[in-house]
């Protein structure tokens, strides 16, 4: 009997809901704008509209209820904390909600955590056991395969490459989403306009200087702008000091990249690989080491959840998806 | 039939072998200077009386040879790469040497991993599921058990939690053992006399800067001496903001901080738990958390060795110690 797997990705700005089979195959899919600013019952209500849309007839073909959602989240009760881009969601307990609709085991899970299972059942890391994934675009999010397993931690709070501390000159602290996500790739564009310096970027905005986000830097990168290059490549020099530390700790095989900001390529690329090349302890760290673009677009939330759900929230090997029904 | 294991601490000063019940009970133990200028052959030569010194008349109810080492090294084959207090000792396939020598199983593990597994087991953070260990001596090692199972990574090179790049003072990137491990305390003591600091250092020492380590220092700020007590709280701030890193990335239950260095008590733990408390992302992340000394002392190499053969390399999980036989 062939099964099927709900899966529902809960976004700041998209709701969507799908089917997949048992080979995380897309069957069908529905979506609309998160209305956010209704709250969250309004957006529970539509969720659950969505999957009953996509719910096969029979019920029992299906495993389980796969979510993505933006953390901070406890994996293990299915809480939804308090995300930033959910105003007004506060410890909203989705997971006993949307069981005791659909009496169907659900399992829910951070974006960054879903989207590295993605990529390792689905995507740029498919076959890989040691995995790190790193999303670069308004923030920096991750989510770590150790061994085949998703890494969720006692509370369901890891990975948090993003956050980790990087002390800077006069003993600031920082991070790498500080420095090196879309909003502080424009500031420091910004700052050096400011301070006088030409360039390319300042025609693309017509002088205004509040619309400069990482896109348009990105833009003026290609064309050459030599401070939009710059402004890429700290990020990308930042973002490589992160994995030189998620190599020292997880030794994956692959890092896959993706998030918006990673649209600019090897203009960031390429200081990030030169970064960790510079500071790794030891080239044994590095050694087939592969550094690559994620390879799911806009899906990857959906097939995410769906591998979620398919692992029993991440508890199961990934290797099983083959055989996991 | 009570079930025997064969642990093996490959040290860079001390060479020992024990054998342990199935309870992880140490039964006999055997040691002696490890006279690393003689080589590897005379260490393995040396090593394999020792085994056989513990060996029970039975072979058949050894279930396994657990061997801590120094890293690097592939617990995957068993190949002690270059451990750097190890001179001679390159490329050395030692677990194939034991193998054929006992005809049993052979478990090769980096010290500070095999520590982790010791705490996890018997020690500090017995019961845990979640636990970082840190060893801060003179150099900084670490070791992860994340839901219940040794963090090894791809080629066994995790979890190097003392060689990730934090401070950055005009682009120039150190890391937490540069500035934290016992030779930077003393170096930072020692900086800090030469520039005309006055400090009781200087009479423990008789004047004689280059007999300053960390075990003056920590014998100074026991005194109440403020330049061994600064040198001792940057040493804390360092380590906490890795803990920070460890807390983000893996969400442990316990950090467990052993290693010589430890020995200097609330003058190295307090401003390390202050640190880690300015630094965090969010209370999640350290509510609940315990940051305690190592509870395991002097045999904590061999009871981990144990350990590790009795998890056939770190791949079963610690919860199956207890019944695992």
């Amino acid at each position: 009997m062939a099964k099927a797997i709900i899966a529902v990705d809960l976004g700041g700005t998209q709701l969507r809901a799908a089917r997949f089979d048992q080979d995380l195959t897309l069957l069908q899919r529905e979506s609309t704008l998160t209305r956010a600013d209704l709250g969250p019952k309004h957006t529970i209500d539509e969720m659950q509209a969505f999957i009953r849309k996509v719910m096969p007839c029979d019920r029992g073909d299906v495993v389980g209820i796969g979510i993505s959602s933006p953390g901070p989240l406890n994996p293990a009760t299915g809480v939804i904390i308090a995300p930033p881009n959910l105003p007004g969601w506060r410890n909203v307990p989705l997971s006993d909600i949307i069981t005791s609709e659909f009496a169907l085991p659900v399992y829910v899970g951070n974006d960054a955590n879903v989207a590295a299972l993605a990529e390792a059942s689905k995507g740029a890391a498919q076959g890989c056991r040691h995995v790190v994934y790193l999303t670069v675009s308004t923030g920096i999010g991750s989510g770590v395969i150790s061994d085949g397993k998703l890494v969720t931690g006692r509370a369901g709070l890891a990975a948090e490459l993003g956050h980790i501390p990087i002390l800077i000159d006069g003993g600031e602290v920082t991070s790498i989403e500080l420095e090196a996500a879309g909003p502080a790739i424009a500031r420091r564009c910004r700052v050096q306009l400011e301070a006088g310096v030409k360039s390319a970027v300042l025609e693309l905005v017509a002088g205004d200087l509040h619309a400069i986000d990482a896109k348009v830097v990105g833009a003026a990168a290609a064309r050459g702008d030599s401070l939009a290059v710059e402004c890429l490549a700290h990020a990308g020099h930042m973002i490589g000091l992160g994995i030189v530390t998620a190599l020292l700790l997880y030794n994956p095989e692959i890092i896959v990249v993706g998030g918006g900001v990673t649209k600019t390529g090897e203009l960031l690329f390429a200081p990030m690989r030169q970064a960790v090349q510079a500071h790794i302890l030891d080239s044994a760290f590095t050694d087939g080491l592969r550094i690559e673009p994620a390879a799911l677009g806009d899906d990857v939330a959906l097939v995410g959840a769906a591998a979620l759900a398919a692992t029993k929230g991440g508890r199961r090997d990934i290797s099983e998806l083959d055989h996991i029904f």
